[in-house]
């Protein structure tokens, strides 16, 4: 019962926060094609950001489903991931705005960051309520090791933000390929009952 | 359950995106008529849309209702049909606020055709895994029929913005009512469980 | 299964479109009483507005309990409803705006008289697919003579608005009372079940 | 069923609330450090109205969660809460925009004494229909001394505003951690069927 709200509280907010990111796609005033180009990066940013909230949807709706009770930890740490998802327009904006500027993309790898670290704060509280849940602990050892990996690359975009925003922007694709690309293994762990 | 969550969650995006739209039609400053009839195209653009995302809610819905089984092909299917979706209101913005100028009108309908097409795909991928259904399979051809014929009037659309938009709008109210006239058969086929 | 899902998609519109109007409260730029002050007519409409959506949400509420089965009918005269909701943030924000001048109150008496027709031909299409439902009628009957009221009392604000928007104000209010008061009786007949 | 709904209609309110709150942090036009820290204090207002609205969801859940039956007055005092809490993104930005001048601090303790009222008036509503259910009071009654404590401290944060507003955001923390610390009593009276 208390589990259901909580998925649906979640997937509201990141409903909207996938949706509202659009709004940073300003309808431009002439209706020539020079202002719809000057739109390109806004809309890959936009592109980009929309695959991340949809991974972390994806991996926040098979995490959530092993929970077999809640906890007063599992609730916060579920708010504070959507705190920094929440972020992720914002960073989206000022990125696309500024066609990649290096400033910008260090601030959105450091917020991926922010994200993936909430994201294995809410994995670790989670484990500790379900201890004796073997299935769970797998899939968790397997998406954690993704999760390290995925930090790591985010760290070293930061740094290449200020040598070429190219290869921060090619590390975030890698990120979001290593997460598209369906694990075998989890989805038969998780398969069995979903 | 799983299924249950993935249509909450397109419900959500979909509820957003047909209602951030009304966001373009922005407050005007004075309090006379001339102001209000200066916004007649940018209602007239929403009210479009407004109709074409009630069909994509309402085709969504019966779609996702013959699902038995969630794969990540469906998930996925389904976060590219939302992708174009939300991007509806910007397309649907920058036509109106231009009063219907040519390349605003032809972007519309090739993002109408993007949507189309990313809801074939997902229904070629819930078909793929539901391939003994005959019942599904049944519904799937006679709404493949009417998806082709919207893609086709869709693409004589882009073309005929640069010669008269009048006409592309014609075709644009066309599709949304080749839709809007219930299909009796299907009903019929959909109706015996929903 | 299907009116869940319909329930759940038009209260998800109507969240959105009672929670954007607030985005007419624009932040001002200083921070002082003068600036405050000049949003309270912004602050009424908002007020008076969300009173509103808050008894088409507790209407609406009832009437799709009442449901039994849905038809293309109810989902498309739910559509419509929800269209003429979605306009109240615009004129709702624009009558604020203008400091309550004519011609914004008359368009929000006019909106007001289109969400209530709306709603009529909802409560008309329902009745007609429960033809055979005698408790449905009886509050359906109670509930169309308070709109028939309604239409006429938004009509007469619509002229009153060209002698004295006060006047229209009122007749605003009235409305809004007239729904707030519990009717008894329909309590009783709805509450059997609910 | 009614109640049901009435959950998720709030959950989708509060979801947008808490969200559309992030739109106050404008994605500024240049892409340097200087701009960036300008957003400081609109940051920092966010995070902390970010928090109070997770405490306040959090919060409505256990309370409704206790709730048997609905009646007009949950109903109605459920919509006078969120119409107090849908005016926190406007207070949070009118804070920080401004740096934290002492009329929107105090502006922004007097919306927080609001909401408690509106909190406490459903609180009291909820009792009044449920006499018999002793856990409930128990709960109630330790939640009411709580909720009493935050209104003094947040009327005296409204006269502290004037004097130094720092004070009156210590204030504003200290109740944030009042409800932040878990109470284990109302844990385990909560959790027994939760």
């Amino acid at each position: 019962m208390g589990k259901t709200r909580l998925e649906a509280f979640s997937d509201g907010v990141i409903a909207i926060i996938i949706t509202i990111m659009v709004l940073e796609l300003k309808v431009p005033e002439g209706a020539n094609w020079k202002e719809l180009q000057q739109l390109v990066p806004v809309f890959m940013s936009y592109l980009l950001s929309f695959i991340y909230i949809a991974i972390y949807w994806n991996n926040h709706h098979h995490l959530l489903h092993l929970v077999k009770h809640l906890s007063a930890g599992i609730m916060w740490s579920n708010f504070n991931l959507l705190f920094w998802l929440s972020l992720i327009p914002f960073a989206t904006g000022w990125m696309g705005e500024n066609h990649f500027e290096p400033l910008p993309v260090a601030l959105y790898a450091v917020l991926m960051n922010l994200c993936g670290i909430a994201y294995t704060i809410l994995q670790k509280t989670i484990e500790a309520c379900h201890r004796d849940d073997v299935r769970l602990k797998e899939i968790m050892a397997r998406q954690q090791r993704k999760g390290i990996m995925s930090l790591l690359i985010y760290t070293i975009a930061v740094a290449m933000a200020y040598v070429s925003t190219l290869i921060s922007g090619l590390l975030f694709v890698t990120v979001a390929a290593m997460w598209l690309i369906p694990d075998k293994k989890i989805e038969r762990l998780v398969g069995k009952d979903s």
